[in-house]
């Protein structure tokens, strides 16, 4: 028995339903009437998405997260849901309430009205989560032109830390508390996103790590990301020293952080910038598109390539 | 511990999520531009939907069937879907195969354009399915009106048989093998319900069984429904007498048929008819509305209420 990654399945898929020219993205869009319709569905599973000590009003928020995740990327603001539940049938009451409070919690930060949904029994908790948006065209990945600057919308490294930490449940100092937080409560710039969409060349959600993404941005667009500037803070630098962690590891192949990577034409960058600073937005400038293909890390020796060993479903 | 069945569930969530007003319908609707969008999300979960003697194949075929038959009760043809999946990390390649093809059966039929969807891991196989289309107006669930008459797409009591034959593995003979077909491969009656629209007072998805249906139907129309005919086959009510078997109890409480239940005004009983020849759809008249509450079935002696007793996960 032949063992089947994420990619293998989504494509023996793809084929059979024959979308032969499918080019991969963050959202679905399709057209009724004169507007297009823009969704995104994100499954959250117990057993692979939810640590043990993540509480389950926690993971029920994260689910929407998830997906505003996506349209944040894509430029795009959700404004309906529809929200379909698997749960256990020993599940308390409880708990319940607690993934009730989750969900409103995320719906109200970013203003989306959940129009219903289903429920079911199953053997673990499972949060299906469709959100619904319009627009007149979203920003694609793969858009990247040479001469273009990379950015991301902040820094990475701390939710694969803080996913650690909250499995070893060591003692917590401010900073332990802060990854963790990254980890369990992330928050998606949307509107970021939505006010700079028109100057974004491309753009992709990180969640599936940082080196997922980039070399999905560089295959799409057919161009090579030079990467000069690790996106990190000075605390996970010294963290990770302190133990004796591997930096690069973390931060670009760590994944679970809800932030993007976009890439702009120089003449954007001040406006970029100034947004930024308005929505409070810790942007990064990482590196520059450049012609070839490719991801590479540019080092004071040489440039190294950065491979995409992101997080992928199934993989051994 | 309080045991909370599905309606307790939906709500706590429908509390906290603001839809004070909430009426259950088949299909979930936004507005988007001038149109109408009209969406369906559904569960198909392996411990609970999926017999151990089913093939995975029909599974994922009945999972798109489940959502086309909450469309065709609407009036609404689907024109797009989205498909998630979660799905144990031991699964086979072959399996693998075999849904794709289910799923492709399904589409095929319907001729719905699949856009995309996810792949999880998890403990068990989901299948979650989202279907799109849009209208000018949907069949309510509550506009039933006293005089009417109240019709159903096809028999009863099959789908619940089929699904005892399959689990027992009984000897096959062309009853069992037609019973099992209904449970294993429904057909939904999408274009007699788009067909129909105009004329459908009220209309639902019986696939939680006729006494939930009607029920739903005659509380949210404010009406009393009275069945004088019980939907079903001589071949059935044969196969019930030969088993000792309860002949209300599988038409009724059973469940799993994805047919749909309406109610029309006399004058359009004709039409309706006439539409019904035409696109070779069995519908049969099962009773009809007239003031006052409940469900009542009709016998010699005196009218029998009938309760919703069909299918409710969580139950104990």
């Amino acid at each position: 028995m032949t063992k089947l990654d994420e990619s293998d399945i989504i494509e023996i898929f793809q084929k059979k339903l024959g979308n032969k020219k499918f080019i991969s993205e963050d959202v679905e869009i399709f057209k009724i009437g004169k507007n297009n319709i823009v969704t995104k569905v994100d499954t959250f599973v117990q057993s692979t998405d939810m640590p043990s000590k993540m509480k389950v009003g926690d993971a029920a928020r994260k689910s929407i997260i998830a997906c505003v995740s996506d349209f944040a990327a894509k430029g795009v603001r959700p404004r309906y849901g529809i929200i379909s539940l698997v749960l256990p049938r020993k599940i308390s009451h409880k708990k319940i309430i607690e993934m009730s409070n989750g969900i409103k919690r995320a719906v109200d930060e970013f203003n989306i009205k959940i129009l219903g949904g289903d429920t079911n029994e199953g053997k673990e908790i499972i949060i299906n989560v469709s959100l619904f948006g319009t627009t007149d065209k979203i920003v694609k990945r793969n858009g990247a032109k040479s001469g273009d600057i990379i950015f991301v919308t902040g820094p990475f490294g701390y939710t694969a830390s803080g996913l650690k930490m909250l499995e070893k449940n060591k003692k917590s100092n401010q900073f332990v508390k802060k990854i963790i937080k990254s980890f369990v409560n992330p928050r998606p710039k949307l509107d970021f996103g939505v006010i700079n969409r028109r100057y974004l060349s491309s753009s992709m959600d990180s969640s599936d790590g940082l080196s997922t993404t980039l070399n999905e941005m560089a295959n799409q667009s057919k161009c090579k990301f030079v990467i000069n500037n690790i996106p990190t803070g000075k605390d996970m630098i010294e963290f990770v020293k302190l133990n004796k962690m591997n930096l690069n590891e973390l931060v670009f192949h760590g994944g679970e952080e809800y932030e993007f990577v976009f890439t702009v034409s120089k003449k954007y960058k001040a406006i970029i910038k100034k947004n930024a600073l308005q929505l409070n937005t810790p942007i990064i400038e990482i590196g520059h598109v450049t012609k070839g293909r490719g991801v590479f890390l540019e080092t004071d020796e040489k440039d190294i390539p950065l491979k995409d060993l992101g997080w992928k479903h199934f993989r051994k």
